[in-house]
């Protein structure tokens, strides 16, 4: 039919493709193992970015080129998250596992949008996996998301469309009777505006509750804000509950807010992208107690479980509305009882039609290592971020700006008789300087007008010492810019 | 500090890990090598389903254990979208250059909500790769999302924010002076509806136009439709043209069109999801003229660059409406023009916030292939689509039920004194037999009360001969199943 022979995206020579795929690994293995040995982060030189200019090549190249490309470009500049000084922002340290697992899924192939695959059994297990690490009822749903951002949207369009008085899928936000209002902490993440955002309800949907000194959320502040809600015609719809704030990771009162939301027939989220997991760590299970009462719960396996990213996970106890919140077929996608489509349709519940096989790298993890493990695993970070609260209180040139809940140490070097902004601008050259040195990544905050640093002990390489290593940088790095001025 | 030693999700022997990561990468050659030679899916057994409903496990298992595992139970059971023969609703085929990627990408660990890494380099150049290959300038913006789903909600927001005539982020959607309305044709995806009901403009937002005998929207009725609700009051925000329609790859007049937009100050975006890499293949790029005239592209490169899942895109003319649509930035979460956080930060583009390494495996193929290999393979399946289409012409059995625009072929069998119920039923079965023989993939769709067989030849491995062995198994699967009856 064609003068031109088929031609496909397969290696024209399967061997050659195997041995470089074997020098990935090798290389992936000594990159990993020796990431102790180089620096965190290093700024990336111009060329690098001028590099990353260039337009698309119309002509091929053999793939050990491209992969050598990768060598020189790539490979030296990464975020530094898989350091075990890494603790900057909130991340996952990532695992060589869930590496494999990223690899075999993409060679699997499955759409995990539904079908009779094992992939989608794998994809339901892990599902339920989290089910019961929440303490949800079997009869709950979920879905694997791209992140915490989605998991959390996904959550507050089931409790929107639950609380609308009206199809809000057919009619939208304003044929509602009532306004909605969401309700969370001062301390939660910007997600939650950016989600009520998306989702029409406007970011001033979202009352921000103040918290306390511990930075949880006010009871009685949400209580009144309830009532005067009600008494001037709002439809209060929802309370987000933070279980481990960004800033300092603390839990608000899940118990006292769920049974507030009982009295309101409120729906109660759990925004637990840094905390949920607790409830699988031994000794600190405690802290989120509560958290199996909710509606909802958002949570991030790239987080506290090191799945390489993307993988977040939304749990909702009421599996019908969840559905019926996201259920939609074209003529071109009918179910059946039989053939390759039959089973539960993953995709009626969250907003993506094509779903890649996240669940994979999840599973695999959990099965070489056990739960257990991720549970101690917790607990040893937050044991770390204990210690280096103690030793950051005993020392007289750094002051602790917030209490340490759990793995999260907000600080800050002192300058003497400094106005904020001096104070601030100190603390953040102080930030660069040590993001800049390689030594360690850090990030930093702002509390009650306070700026301060901050370090997130989310990482399950990082030992002890690294603490020390990290104080003694900020110490010397300290006096090296005040000596300066 | 601790009495137990810390510990961490490393292996304890590198060796061991590294060489079952080479017998996955052997054996995962050897499984697409040799796919030809194996069905495209098989049902799944019972005892499958049963096995993964167990609990997660508590204790740890070697990792080569768990790899046994998956070989036993994930490895024969794909969803086969990776056959040759895979041509049910519209996927890619992966390629072996793309699992490497994922691989490297969850190797480098980066998070690609933003950040001074090469990582996020490559991002970007991707993303200025498909604005070029859809002739948009380079002030364009764009971001690379988990498919086409998530590309087009990203860009119906920016259209909904820029026509909203007030501060929709602040206030929402019942603050809007006049209701929006959007236009797609009656062939659009669903995901259309699916992001307006989630945007809270209610899928009533959405105007289904006919479309003509060839499945393309009726312009004249997108006129009248405009006309009358500016006349009752309703703003015209927006025509959603489709390249390439789920259907039957109709592909909407996207010059008119967009003249109807600038006419009426409407946003216009194309979902492209299908069709717009139609703009790099040599010999059908004409049917696409008039996409680089879009206010917004959504694109998906897990379909015809067979991209391992996930992989969307959305680019966008206005990149400062396009930002202004989804920066947000917490405390804890500040920029800065040095350190790691400097540079644009990719987050500010989307939804997701924490974002994986997607544009690693999408930048190796084209690499390695170029991107004319890509245009001949669109090119190719598109042949073979009017190959099949050709035969099945010239088949007294057969009847086309739609013209074959691109690669998307929709037919049944007849039969004779049938309603249409009986034949529905029948090619159902037809379907579904097929699908169990192993033999292909194909599915199904109605047009217009017809329910039609649908034949969506987006695969880089297939060859016509496998068309041939299509069809003589539709044929002798109905005559068998005739016979039966
Ligand atoms: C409390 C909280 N919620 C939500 C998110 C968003 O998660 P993701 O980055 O996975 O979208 C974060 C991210 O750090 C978080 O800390
Ligand atoms: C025209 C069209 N738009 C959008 C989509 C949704 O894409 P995805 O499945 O990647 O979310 C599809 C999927 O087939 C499609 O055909």
């Amino acid at each position: 039919m064609n003068d031109i022979p088929e031609e496909s995206l397969d290696p024209s020579d399967w061997s050659n493709a195997q041995s470089i795929a074997h020098k990935m690994v090798d290389d992936a293995i000594e990159h990993l193992s020796s990431v102790r040995d180089r620096t965190v982060w290093q700024d990336l030189p111009d060329g690098i970015r001028t590099h990353f200019k260039a337009a698309a090549p119309n002509d091929p190249m053999p793939l050990e080129d491209v992969y050598d490309e990768l060598k020189r470009t790539l490979i030296p500049h990464p975020m530094g998250n898989i350091h075990p000084r890494f603790w900057g922002w909130y991340m996952g340290a990532g695992n060589f596992t869930g590496a494999l697992g990223d690899f075999l899924a993409a060679v699997d192939g499955s759409n995990l949008g539904g079908g009779a695959t094992s992939a989608a059994q794998i994809d339901m297990q892990v599902v339920n996996w989290f089910k019961a690490m929440m303490g949800f009822p079997d009869t709950a749903s979920g879905t694997l998301t791209s992140g915490g951002s989605m998991a959390n949207m996904v959550a507050l369009t089931v409790a929107r469309n639950t609380h609308a008085g009206v199809d809000v899928r057919a009619h939208g936000v304003a044929a509602m009777p009532q306004p909605l209002r969401f309700y969370a902490s001062d301390q939660a993440h910007s997600c939650h505006p950016k989600s009520l955002e998306a989702l029409g309800l406007g970011n001033t949907s979202l009352t921000l509750i103040p918290t306390d000194e511990n930075y949880r959320m006010d009871i009685a502040a949400l209580r009144t804000a309830i009532a005067s809600d009600i008494a001037a015609g709002i439809k209060p719809a929802c309370v987000i509950g933070t279980a481990g704030t960004t800033n300092t990771g603390a839990i608000d009162d899940l118990v006292t807010i769920s049974a507030i939301c009982n009295e309101h027939d409120m729906w109660f989220h759990v925004d637990g992208c840094i905390g949920a997991l607790i409830r699988i760590a031994p000794d600190h299970r405690h802290m989120v107690a509560g958290i199996d009462t909710a509606d909802s719960v958002a949570l991030d396996p790239h987080k506290w479980l090191h799945t390489p990213f993307e993988a977040g996970c939304v749990i909702v106890r009421d599996a019908e509305r969840h559905h019926g919140a996201f259920e939609m077929h074209g003529d071109y996608l009918q179910m059946q009882e039989r053939g390759l489509l039959a089973g539960p349709f993953l995709a009626d519940y969250g907003f993506e039609l094509s779903r890649g096989f996240k669940a994979l790298k999840i599973w695999m993890s959990i099965k070489e290592h056990g739960l257990e493990k991720f549970g101690r695993l917790i607990d040893q970070n937050i044991a770390q971020g204990q210690y280096l609260t103690a030793r950051i209180a005993e020392n007289p040139v750094l002051e602790l700006i917030a209490p340490t809940e759990i793995n999260i140490v907000c600080f800050r070097h002192r300058i003497e008789n400094a106005t904020e902004s001096q104070i601030k601008d100190f603390n953040t050259e102080l930030m660069l300087q040590i993001q800049e040195s390689g030594i360690a990544v850090i990030s930093d905050t702002t509390l009650r007008d306070q700026h301060c640093l901050r370090v997130a002990v989310n990482n399950h390489r990082t030992r002890t010492e690294d603490l020390d290593i990290l104080l003694d940088a900020v110490i010397n790095t300290g006096a090296e810019i005040l000596a300066e001025r």
